[in-house]
């Protein structure tokens, strides 16, 4: 089996694992799903308690949920949770009770314009209940006594968790790759972040070498990582050199969809700039409007260098937030093609800041290292010396990034001066950092 | 009678009180005229005393002038200061003495390409004499003995005088408003800036709140404003945000026309310079070569952040400094158009500047204050919850100004993020003032 | 005989003097050379000791050379570095053998498209001989047995030498002017810098005064650079205002061509930046892949405002680094109009940084100095005072350059306010320092 299938077969398992657990923003669903995760990565698991304030917010009780059902004046059952976890409003309060249709249809939700969708609602901040249908469902609904039942309690003594693991590097800069872990049977706008993050680290554990440290996060989302930025914001504002929110990435689009961090100046803002200018990927600006957890990350006291990815956005498609968001929609071949793109742009993300020549006075003496031809006549000009396979290109190259190479320079601009793409640099700044005549991260990039 | 009539008919005699007073930069007309200003406005007057060094400048001696008159050789009265005080040159010695014509032309002064016009001459540093009369009436002069008669002389004790006051404001961040008070029996070219600084302060007096805190000023030109330089240009540097020349406020232009600051960065600067784009004001940057008072503000040594407004413009009107700049030409109606234009604009510039978001770790939780939907459902995405008169408009301007309310950006660039007037956004701000998400001066704007 | 005449009969036999002698990277030709140069300028020669380590660089022994001599099978004389220089390879180790042609071959070089050309080759840090010859020549030659004498020896006591003096000027604020030397026997790259910094100085030693301090430089490319900053970068760090490395300045081009600083703000940067724009001169930016000692001095660990200026470039005329450069392509007049160019280019220099206001605290009086008139009256608005030759532009000027001289502003960027070449503001601004209102170089221009 090539190991493409067996990261595909892998990855379809710990969905199908995971698809059914009726996850929210704290309780047992979400800590089973960061167990099920801590079998494949190393995560160390954090719960802020119930009743503390996190900056403007209150981490609120655990929800415990067992089931929910719906009964109609015949007695038959209309909604079970345990058939779908869609069926109850997320955070929904206990309650067993008897009730007309009327006094019932406050607390049901369909959509009008998609009649088989079963919509996903919370209500974490409003103590209410409920459940969500289809339209179709509901419009068949007739008058009579319905009986509703609820099992589930809020536990004080609780607290919301988030998981993370470090991935160590050569650096102490971090790059940040974090996703949100607290919507039940939901795959695209779920899953499918989690399950690139898991991808991605298991194949940079793999890489030769690192340049940058990596932590990977899991938190539910807004409150979850409010909660990890309460207890880390100083270290990301010492460390982070750059992060991504992963979110959405296996829908049928092709191209990637970066929103850039509200500075606007990290490493993935800049990359992803020239990427999106050669049409390769799409790039749009900070929106505090829409979103997901980088809008914690830039919000003004932060304005850390979080940007997010996605490739069929939140809010664009119609299967947003409702049953149609399966599996199907999904496609597991989508969530490898986007750790493919996302392994191949972290690859480059790594040369791509500010690297300091380390023998910055005047040039340094190539020829006694081979770099530069030793005698000089004028037919030599233009040619760099015989060991040098692509001849003065390479030499241009060498001159050229050692030049640039003052530690306020970003070497995706260097590469930009010689026209050259910045992938294709990376013999060169190999070459260069063998020789201990440059080296990255000695410095902030930002 | 309306509050407009009130004001109209209140600066009318105003001006009918101080038109036939002979001012100049100093002695008693000057201050005649400042203590009729000090029955309206808790005006404090400073005076510098002659002979004091002032930077590059000795402050004169004080002017007391009585009477000038020149009669023909026929006995009769040519010039009478009592018929206008423009018939004298400004600051002239006593004299009185015959003459032939011939030894009178140097002395006299008209504008050979305004028949009618009795010029306005100074001469504060280069003691000298001489009398100012139409070009029709100088031709008519015949040869023969001439009488000149110049009652005056110059207190070495005297000095040269400014005034002012302060309206306290929440913010200890001042804007100043300045005019000056130095030209006899001229209308749009000095009465009117004292008109409009008079008709401000007794609005602005009324206003329920004021963000900043609004210092009035009256000095004469140039050495008066060097005066008071002299005597608080550290407090300036420390306190000024932002300030306005008055002059020329009453011709028959319609559009303001405003001269930036050096600088190019005030509050005014920026805002002006957005409402000149859109054709609502005339706008152009500064110049060291014509104008008023901010010549010596922007000087290098100080570089304030001081703006000059005019309407209808100082050299471009041919009644410029002379007998035509009555009060006809100026037109106490495009007076009262100036104050309303001006208070609108300061309006306006009270919430253009730099906001600090007051809760910035993360989005503040608006759902606990009625700003935010507490339910979250697919179909309340794009809606605002129920107390939201405009819906989710305003909270996307929420969202938008709490995000870049980082201290450092100025609300009138928010607005234009928003593709919105900055007056259309003041409801979202007092709300989120009032929620105190956000305040105005908590550091320097510039 | 005029003074012209003078200069290139001077510059002329100069020339004649040093073209024969065999020079290089160090040893006696070079300390010859420096020398023959000290008759004229008050030059003080540094030696750094073979073997010490320059930053990336150790410094060669001296190559001390006697003569090389090459024989046909025929006995007869090939090669001799008598007839000139080049026909050795530069820094030949000795050899006296005898050998077949095809053993003699790697050890020769000529130019396969330049038939009657030598080459000039050299090979410091690889230890090799060879001669250099036509390609004509070379193809005469016929099998047999040859014989080749190199006389020459190393020694390792010996060294680098530069040579250097400053004239001294109102300032310590600093211009470099550099040549090297290093090449024997070649005219418009070699000799060309040199006769140009030597006419420099000769003409700016007569200047009536000098707002900076200039220092004039010769040394070896390269490792003479070198050599000189590893001794004096602080001092230039400190004082160095911008410098100009000289070379190929006779050739048949007619403009002068300017790189640039790698930091591009230098006042050379500047100022022929808007020489270009006219077509002046032509300009292009720093590269470190050709040129001479500023690839050393813009180096990142110094980047020094060194840009490099030459008339007919290297590496783009054939006759470049072999015996077709010699005095008739150089041209003296050529030389000299370059040294005419240059005078001009550093006499507007000397005006075109920062100034500052000396009497910064609003306008000074200029009135009290006769730079303003005294009366005022609505028709001399737009007149000067009497005194003033050119009118109203001239107090324009006066005001403006007042109103910029703020220590921040480039004198340049005045002058392109006022519509105005650099140049026509001389008067003024020496009218200006005259009355201690500005003066230049009282903070880095950088």
């Amino acid at each position: 089996m090539s190991s493409n299938a067996a990261e595909y077969q892998f990855l379809n398992k710990v969905f199908d694992d995971l698809f059914p657990i009726c996850r929210s923003i704290s309780g047992p669903g979400l800590e089973q799903s960061i167990a099920y995760f801590s079998q494949f990565m190393p995560l160390t698991m954090t719960k802020v308690a119930s009743g503390t304030e996190v900056f403007d917010w209150t981490v609120p009780p655990e929800w415990h949920f067992q089931r929910a059902r719906l009964w109609g004046p015949d007695g038959k059952l209309i909604c079970d949770s345990q058939v779908s976890n869609l069926h109850v409003v997320n955070y929904s309060e206990p309650i067993e009770a008897e009730m007309t249709l009327e006094q019932l249809q406050p607390h049901l939700h369909s959509i009008p314009h998609l009649a088989d969708a079963i919509p996903y609602v919370t209500s974490y901040y409003h103590r209410t209940w409920g459940f969500c249908l289809s339209q179709q469902q509901r419009e068949r609904l007739t008058a009579g006594v319905y009986k509703v039942k609820i099992d589930s309690h809020f536990d004080e003594q609780g607290g919301v968790p988030y998981a993370q693991t470090l991935l160590a590097g050569e650096s102490e800069r971090e790059i940040l790759l974090s996703s949100y872990l607290c919507h039940p049977s939901l795959a695209n706008n779920e899953l499918s972040g989690p399950l690139v993050l898991l991808g991605l680290y298991r194949r940079m554990q793999q890489w030769p070498r690192r340049r940058f440290s990596y932590r990977f996060l899991l938190n539910p989302e807004t409150i979850g990582s409010l909660c990890f930025l309460s207890q880390h914001h100083q270290h990301l504002q010492q460390h982070l050199e750059a992060g991504l929110i992963l979110t959405c990435l296996g829908g049928p689009a092709t191209n990637l969809r970066y929103k850039a961090s509200k500075r606007g100046n990290s490493l993935f803002d800049r990359y992803i700039g020239k990427l999106a200018a050669t049409g390769d990927w799409r790039m749009e600006s900070f929106t505090p409007l829409y979103g997901s957890d980088e809008r914690q990350y830039c919000a003004p006291g932060f304005n850390l260098p979080m940007g997010q990815v996605a490739k069929t956005v939140y809010g664009v498609f119609p299967q947003y937030h409702n049953s149609l968001d399966d599996k199907a929609f999904m496609d597991m071949g989508s969530v490898i093609d986007s750790i493919d793109q996302l392994e191949q742009l972290l690859l480059s993300t790594e040369i791509s800041g500010k690297a300091l020549n380390l023998k910055p006075y005047g040039e340094p003496q190539l020829g006694k290292r081979g770099l530069y031809p030793n005698i000089n006549t004028p037919i030599n000009r233009h040619t760099s010396s015989d060991q040098l396979l692509d001849g003065r290109q390479e030499l241009n190259a060498i001159l050229t990034v050692l030049s640039e190479s003052d530690g306020k320079t970003f070497m995706l601009d260097i590469a930009d001066k010689l026209k050259l793409p910045l992938a294709s640099l990376r013999g060169v700044i190999e070459k260069l950092e063998q020789h201990q005549l440059i080296r990255f991260n000695t410095g902030k990039t930002l």
